[in-house]
């Protein structure tokens, strides 16, 4: 089965500073026409910072959206189309967390929320971690949380991580270190 | 260090069928004022479906915000703020899967993109399951897929399953089922 929604209209309802709104028209597989509220994001990058003593490095920062302080890896949008995902990735490392990494490990991409938005990030393992000191964005209120890698999983378990990037991004790592197959 | 950010005006940008965009003035902890853009979302369930043989069902589906047939685990949204996250999880596991499940577990939430928007889903497992027969919305097309819970984990891997809900629902059933402490 043809699965494809084919593009008729777009009308842009919205154009922010961080996100844009669009409604489309689409054609279904059984031609008939229904509408789309899509979310155009920039995309995003997240790293999961591990220094040689087997800490992770997460940011506690208050989320409007949900009006909650969450726990999160660091992460950030893209500055521009064109920018690179590992010179973003290296640039919200440094400014949330304060740490530049000599390795960097590329564990794949995910889709947040693909019934509404675009929105892809891009995830990083960073190691070898080198202490540079934070600087975040002005309009960035963050502290850093300094967690034993055994007690993610017991964080995710009990309720305490919740944000679904930190939660893929601890999964897929320790899928990359399973060597198993 | 209080990171709340206070809501001092918000402004209704459009309201739509499946999202409202709002754009809020907000205080930061050190008084300047900015603005939030926010995508109001009613909330998800999303369902991992297990049978008594060891396989999961999976859902592939044109998700027209990304342009791409995405393989993720039957989810769906709430029909109203009033709506049970375990009856919205039976519903969308009928509709999409044709199942039944006699045993439910909740696994928890997530919130899947907590810088502009609010959308939180709720993570059930379903096993015991029996066959009635799909039965999806008129503008819904899916198509099932059966996999080894054993496969996931290489769809990870690999790149072919992206869908942040439903890495995530996979990795915390593991972890649900994982009685080292």
């Amino acid at each position: 089965m043809d699965l494809t929604e084919k593009d008729i209209s777009k009308e842009t309802i919205f154009k922010g500073k961080i996100l844009n709104l669009e409604k489309h028209y689409v054609e279904l597989p059984n031609k008939q026409i229904s509408s789309r509220e899509v979310v155009i994001h920039p995309g995003a990058v997240a790293v999961l910072p591990i220094d040689n003593e087997g800490n992770i490095y997460l940011v506690k920062q208050f989320r409007f959206p949900i009006k909650r302080v969450l726990i999160e890896i660091p992460a950030g949008k893209f500055d521009s189309a064109e920018e690179n995902p590992l010179e973003c990735g290296k640039r919200e490392l440094e400014e949330e967390v304060g740490m530049k990494a000599k390795k960097w490990e590329y564990m794949g991409y995910i889709y947040t929320t693909p019934g509404f938005s675009n929105e892809k990030i891009h995830l990083y393992s960073a190691t070898d971690l080198i202490d540079v000191g934070a600087n975040p964005d002005e309009d960035e209120f963050v502290e850093i949380l300094k967690v034993k890698a055994n007690e993610i999983e017991q964080m995710i378990r009990n309720g305490q991580i919740t944000d679904s990037k930190t939660i893929c991004a601890f999964y897929m790592y320790k899928l990359s270190k399973n060597t198993e197959d």
